[in-house]
Parts: structure tokens; C-alpha cells; sequence
């Protein structure tokens, strides 16, 4: 009998899948490709999109299938089996609960909030944004209150979404502790006479760009037979498994960050496409969460693409396409150019050192909102305020301010912890792995960057979303998540770059 | 009663169009972007979508609304309301006959067969496309005999889903005449001793093929704030009046297919963005049928595109960004190239005189395959021979035979007769506009081709499907559908070129 019900609920899930993976597709799409005016046909579809989605997840049959498999605490289901009814549920109760008219609103609200944080981006213009902030602050209290929370939950809600198993409360004291060990840490680099200077690689070839961070990310393992790269305003990885979209952006003045971004963007393609296939859209073929997404994109990025085995290997190459002769600069420049360390007012424009200070600002920022001790008028100056005393420095507008993220348009609260929670979670990972694998970074000297993928995929890609964040981090390091190995980490890799 | 049921309805038919621009851009992906190996995923998407999209069509509310509205033969009602209701009885009887998982298994092959055919043309393989076109074939069998037709009533069911109205027997004697004109007027242009020599254009740059023709179409009224332009294996226009995604390809021995295919597209780009927006999805903002659709897209490529005038206007820029010398080739040569006659095996690199034998050739060989004379097996054999008979000319292989067009992969029977109405309609058309606009060509020259797009937006596009093919040609025209102005243009253009 449970077996056929069992059956039943995950050739339900795929189907669910399916459909979100439509929607993620028209989504990719609208962030890649969309023409300028036909935002509001873009809007309309996704609202149907959303109501289409709402009907399939909250399926009233689901219930009685997840009741029928969860009777007598899940016995005769084995471990597997579980931990997919036990997601299904999660999911189930998060969406049944909504009314079909909130998803449509909200999925509606979410396509005109993009375009108006576009429009309001290019223009500085924060009243243009406004009133679609006001709009999805509401309606993330209003879900929220679906689910009968109040108060503190409701950040916490959201927080959950994006970390399961993660609070404002659990989330606090380790930025706090990061916060006080990487301060002195700034301190010293910015005021170093070393700097870095990445000027002579300003105006290289945009094609020579794009097949330098092709050639990088094919070769450390992006299987571009089911995904592709492209370009956006704002560099993220959509799709999934079967066809994984990720996309990068071209900056004049910042030269390494089309290829950077790609490899970020790379690290998250990577756990997607080592999430398996056949069990796209149950808890099996999940991804944990966004701080281990985060963390595979951060490790990837940072602890691989900015160590020097990463260029030793690379760095041959990289001259040869943009004609660059060591006169022009030379390798210990190139490398202290991509482990440029400085203040700057864009989040990702930053560095891994910096970064985790603009994480800091928006999870005050974020729950001073839900608070209610902040309005939505009031931030512009909240933030250039918490930007001056966190990074010291004032963004010189609201572009440069409170309208460079695009997530509060798609009203993705609670979803930045995750990029801090992520680079902890990163060193934290990386530690292990080194000890793991000891010769792992001369293999990256030589181009080898399988052992790596491959110890990935077994620890982290393949378990899905069996563990949660908390346990499958404790499971592979034997810690809890803690800002221990990446405060180590980043005075080892950056103090002895900018000590004179 | 009926106005408050008619608004039901609208807002119905906008519904399952806004499912149905979904889809359809799913598709546009499929073929602009779609990775190699994410093509199973795709064709299981495309299936969930067409259930979902049957869904929604043949939901027998409609059946009821319609009922109500056609009561006393459309009383109470305009004639615009009438035209609609009449084009929702005819889609939902096309619709709800079909059982939901044909429908599904329809949209699964669709998907499965375009990937197949794409690496059968790709291998010259026609025995790995050819299970699939069985399939096709079958489903397109079957899906007539919902509607209770056999035997020639099948081929006309799925000429009449492209061009409302026609049949084969409408259409063979257009045919017949059009070919007794055509023979001798090839022979001639093949005789003559006067070539065009495109060589000297060979290696044209990508950069600047995309810029010129970027630009072209641009000045000739695409609207790129609702519309985009990429490259695909087979050149065509996706999305709808809120979002045009037309395609080209770049082809190195036929530098001027890129150029030629987008305005082509841009023809049928202008007729979708010509057609009202807050109408789509029902008679009011849909385009009549594909004859007219091509006759769009063929006016402005060879009645306008190959014409003195285009050319006059847009040589020098043309020579500016490719830095074209009259050394290199004289405008004499440039506009030969531009109309270059031969016989060619590819249909869509074929020129407009011999592009109408291809055709032929395909409505020859779908009505002996629905009359059941001919074999899938024997049909790459059953296409040489004709080939030989229609064109002289024997294909070197499959990929250059029967292989070569996307059509049938995609179950697409019965609407390659529309290109050649298409081409007859364009020829008509053209002698009206060139009768109420009489200073047309000199306004191109200056690059006015806003004259033109005027009169076809009031003649042609803000109609929508108020008027079938037929009543529209002869409306706009005073004639019936007729090859002599096809004749009599093509032998205009090409003679004096030929003769030397």
C-alpha cells in the first residue's frame, strides 16, 4: 500500500518540477533576453505560471498521500523514502497554505518589481522602486501570516526558506564573531602600502573575456552539453540539472569580473549538475540549501579561482589570448589583481574580505524592517549610514546604495545571510578537504581539478537534500557552522599579500 | 446576458493565449538555446505544457459560453464579437476533440522528433529521423480521425490548420499555372551567360552582418523594445505582438542569408507587432493564416529587399561597415548577387524564382504520403526523383535532401503550400500598393518605408482574422488568389538582369 502511494507522490513531485522548471526557464529568460516593453507580458505569464504552480502544489491529494506515508512515524519507509516525504511536506504545508489569489499577486508583483528596480537602477531614482518594496514587504508579512507567525518569526520565516534550520538568532552571534575578527583584518590591508592594481588589464577584448572564462569553467568541470553562460545584469545560475543557466556580466573597470562571477556562478552550476536527475523535484535531487549553494559557488570562486596553483595552471593561457606580456604586468601583479582587497559601496563588485561587512549591513537592514523599526521611506539613509560605519565609506547615490541587489524586488528576504553563511561554511569545508586531500592544490598546478569535483560530489552534490544545512555540515567537518576556519583562512591567504 | 458571457469568453481566450506564448517560447528556446543533452528534459516540459495548455482550450465552459453567444445566429452581437466567437468555435472543435493524451504524446514527439531530425541532418542520416517522421505521420492520421475525415479530407484537414479555407484541390491549379510560367523563365535565367557572383562577399564579418542587418531591419520598423533577434539552425519568428523573437543564421558560402533571412522574419515580425496587443489570443489580434504571414515576410524580403531602391538606400552604409570598395564590387554586381537566380537543393537558400518548385515539390510528395502511395521508407528516393523532374538537380545526400526542413519533425503537414500562397499574395498585393502609392520605391531610396508599413498595418495587420485568406485578398486586391502577379513581377525583376 505505501509503496504505491509512494510511487504516486513522487511522480507527483516530478511533475511539480516540471512546472517550476518552466517558470525558472521564462524566469531566466526575463533577466537574459526580455526586450525592454514587454515587461508587463512577461508579468501576466508568470502570474498564470504561479497559479498553475499553486494548483499542482497544493494538490489537496498530496495530503492524503503524505498522511497516508507519514502514518506510524514513517515506518516501512526507508531512510531515503523519508527524508523525501519529510521535504514534501515541508513544501506542501508552505504552499497549501497560501491562497491561490496571493501566489498569482505576488508572482505578478515580483515580474513589475524587477522592472522597476531595473528602471529605478539606471536612473538612481529610489521612488520609482519604492512603492514595490512597500509591496513586497507586505506580502512577506502577509505569507508569514498564513502560517499564523507574528513578531520575530516573521523574519525568521524567510530565513528558513532560503536555510532551513537557520534563525535571526542562530544567525547573530556568528556575525557577530566574524564582524570582530575581520575588522582588524580591513584595518591592516587598507592601510597597507601594498595595492593592488588591476589597470593594465582594463580593456581586455570582450571575445578574448568570453573564451577565457569558457575555457576555465568547461575545464574545471561545468558540463556546458546541458547548460550555457550568458549574460545579465545581475550574474546568478538558473535552470537545473538537466539544463543549467548561468549567466555573467562584463565590467570595464573591473576586468576580472566577468571571469570571477563565472566561476562563482560556476560553483552553483557544479552542485546542480551533480544533484542527480532522475530524482529532480524530491529531496533527493535537491540542493540543502543556500548557504551549502553558496558555499560551493564561494569555494570555487575564492578558495580555488583566487589561490596561485589556480593561476600557475591558468595564467599561461590568460596571456596568450589577451597578448599579455609580462612587461605589461607581471605575475605577482596579475595575482595580487585578483586578490584586490578594497572598500567599495557594491557588494559584488567586493572582495571575500569586505563582502561578509555588506552581508552584515543588509541582515540589520533586513530586520529593522520586519521590525518595523525602519521604513521603507527611510531606508536610502539607513543603509548609507550602516555603509559608512561598516565599510566606512558613503555610496555616492542610490544605485550605488540601496538599488544594487536585485533580491528585495523578488522579495527574497532572509536570502543574503546565506552569502555569509556560505563563505563560512566554504573555509569551513575547505579545511576538511585539504586534509583530505593533501596534495590537492599541486593536482590544481597541473590542471587537475577532479579530485576536488569528485570529493564534492560524493559529500555534498550527491546527498541532495537528505541533511539539512546544520547536520550535513557537522556530518562532513565534525564542527558546527562556525566563522573560525574563515577568519584563518582569509588572514593566511591576505596578510601575507599585503604585509610589507 | 451575452456581454457579460462575451467578456468571459475574452478574457478566456487571453488566458489560453498567454499559456499558449509560454509554450511558445519554451519552443524559441528550444531552438535558439537549448543545450545538447537537456533535450529529454525539454520534450517532458513541452508535454506537461500541452496537457496544461488542453487543458485550459477545451474546457467545456467554452462549449457552454459558445453556445450562448451563437444563439440565434450571433444576435446581438457585432460583427467584431462574431468574428471572435466564430474563431473560438472553430479552435475549441479543433481542440476538445482531442483527447488530453494525444495531445501530451503529440508534444512529446514534437520535441523528441526535432532533436532527431536535427542529428539526422546533421549525420546526413535519414534512418535515424525516419521512425519518427512515421510517427508524425500516424499522429497527424489520427488526429484528423477525432474529427471523423479520411482519405483526402486528412491532407486538407491540415492545409485548412495553416490557411483557413484552402484544399488541395484549391491549390493544384495555382500551382499548375504558376509552374507553366515558371519553366521557361528558369530555363532562360539558367541559360543566360550573365551570373551573379556573390564571391566577392565571401567572409564578411560576423560582427558586421549582425550589425548591418541589425540595422536594416531596425530603419525598416522592427520594434526592438518588444523584440530580439538571435541565430538558430533554421531561421523563424517566435513569441507574439508583446514579445517578437525572430531568428537568423550566418552561413559562410551565402554571405548574404543572414541579411536576407532577417528581413524576411522581420516581415513576419512586423505583422505580429502590427497586430493589437490587447487583443491577443482572439480573431481581433491573431494573424489570418500563414499565406498571408509569408506574404508579409516575402514582400519585404525580395519586393522590397532585392529591389533597386532598398539597395540605393542602403549600399553605402552597407560598404561603410564591411569597408566594400567598387573595386572590390560594383553596384551592378552587388545588386546581381543581391537577386541571384540558380538552382539550388535547399529550399531556404534558394532564390524567390525557383524557391516556388520546392514547394511544389513538398505539396507533391505530403499528398502521396496521406494518400498512402508513398512510404516514409521510400521518401528520400521519392524526393531525388522529383528534385531531378522540378529542378534538374539531384541532392548530394539526405541533409541536402529530404532532410533539410524542420517542418515534419514537428508534425508541421499542409503548411509548406502556404509559402508559395504566400509568394502569390505578396505579388498581388505588391501591384495594389504600387497602384495607391504611387511614388513608393522613390520614398525607399530616401529610406521612407514607413508609406508601406502604414498601408499594410490598416490593409493587412490590424485586421487580425476578421476575414479569411481568401475574402481578404480579394477585399484588398478586387481579385481572387492568382499566380499572374507572381509571373508578371518575377519576370519584371529577373529578365532585364538576365538578358543580356
Amino acid at each position: 500500500m505505501k509503496a504505491s502511494v509512494y510511487t504516486q507522490l513522487v511522480e507527483k513531485l516530478h511533475r511539480i518540477d516540471r512546472l517550476n522548471s518552466v517558470a525558472g526557464l521564462m524566469s531566466w529568460d526575463e533577466q537574459v533576453n526580455l526586450p525592454p516593453a514587454s515587461g508587463d507580458r512577461r508579468a501576466e505569464q508568470m502570474a498564470l505560471l504561479a497559479e498553475l504552480q499553486h494548483r499542482e502544489a497544493a494538490d489537496p491529494v498530496l495530503a492524503e498521500w503524505l498522511g497516508v506515508l507519514e502514518a506510524d512515524g514513517g515506518a516501512d519507509l526507508d531512510d531515503d523514502q523519508r527524508a523525501v516525504v519529510k521535504e514534501a511536506r515541508r513544501d506542501y504545508d508552505r504552499i497549501a497554505r497560501l491562497p491561490e489569489a496571493f501566489v498569482v499577486r505576488m508572482a505578478k508583483l515580483e515580474s513589475q518589481a524587477y522592472h522597476a528596480w531595473e528602471e529605478a537602477r539606471e536612473k538612481s531614482d529610489y521612488a520609482l522602486f519604492a512603492p514595490f518594496l512597500q509591496q513586497q514587504l507586505d506580502m512577506a508579512k502577509e505569507e508569514a501570516g498564513y502560517h499564523d507567525l507574528s513578531g520575530p518569526d516573521i523574519y525568521d520565516f524567510h530565513i528558513d526558506n532560503h536555510d532551513p534550520g537557520m534563525t535571526a538568532v542562530t544567525i547573530e552571534p556568528l556575525f557577530t564573531e566574524l564582524r570582530t575578527g575581520l575588522v582588524p583584518l580591513v584595518r591592516e590591508i587598507v592601510a597597507s602600502p601594498i595595492k593592488a592594481d588591476p589597470s593594465p588589464l582594463i580593456g581586455l577584448s570582450l571575445d578574448g573575456q568570453k573564451l577565457f572564462l569558457k575555457e576555465v569553467t568547461d575545464w574545471i568541470g561545468f558540463d556546458y552539453t546541458r547548460g550555457r553562460v550568458d549574460v545579465s545584469a545581475h550574474p546568478f545560475c538558473g535552470g537545473d540539472a538537466a539544463d543549467t543557466r548561468m549567466t555573467t556580466r562584463f565590467v570595464r573597470s573591473a576586468p576580472l569580473e566577468a571571469l570571477y562571477s563565472s566561476i562563482h556562478e560556476t560553483g552553483h552550476g557544479l552542485y546542480e549538475q551533480g544533484l542527480p536527475v532522475e530524482h529532480l523535484g524530491t529531496a533527493l535531487g535537491r540542493a540543502v540549501g543556500m548557504g551549502v549553494h553558496e558555499s560551493q559557488s564561494r569555494m570555487w570562486e575564492n578558495q580555488v579561482g583566487r589561490g596561485r596553483s589556480f593561476w600557475r595552471f591558468f595564467e599561461p593561457r590568460f596571456r596568450e589570448i589577451f597578448q599579455l606580456g609580462s612587461d605589461k604586468i607581471s605575475s605577482d601583479q596579475l595575482f595580487l589583481a585578483a586578490n584586490e582587497v578594497k572598500l567599495h559601496p557594491i557588494r559584488v563588485e567586493s572582495d571575500e574580505v569586505t563582502y561578509n561587512l555588506h552581508i552584515m549591513l543588509r541582515f540589520e537592514l533586513e530586520k529593522r524592517l520586519f521590525d518595523g523599526d525602519l521604513s521603507v521611506d527611510d531606508l536610502p539613509e539607513a543603509w548609507n549610514d550602516l555603509s559608512i560605519e561598516l565599510l566606512g565609506l558613503r555610496p555616492e547615490n542610490d544605485a550605488e546604495g540601496v538599488l544594487q541587489d536585485v533580491h528585495w524586488s523578488g522579495g527574497a528576504f532572509g536570502y543574503f545571510p546565506s552569502y555569509c553563511l556560505g563563505n563560512m561554511i566554504s573555509a569551513q569545508l575547505w579545511d576538511t578537504i585539504c586534509e583530505e586531500l593533501p596534495d590537492l592544490e599541486q593536482g590544481f598546478e597541473q590542471g587537475d581539478f577532479s579530485r576536488l569535483l569528485s570529493w564534492l560530489r560524493e559529500k555534498i552534490h550527491c546527498q541532495g537534500q537528505r541533511q539539512d544545512t546544520v547536520t550535513l555540515v557537522r556530518r562532513v567537518t565534525g564542527e558546527a557552522i562556525s566563522p573560525k576556519p574563515l577568519l584563518r583562512y582569509l588572514n593566511d591567504r591576505y596578510l601575507p599579500l599585503y604585509r610589507s
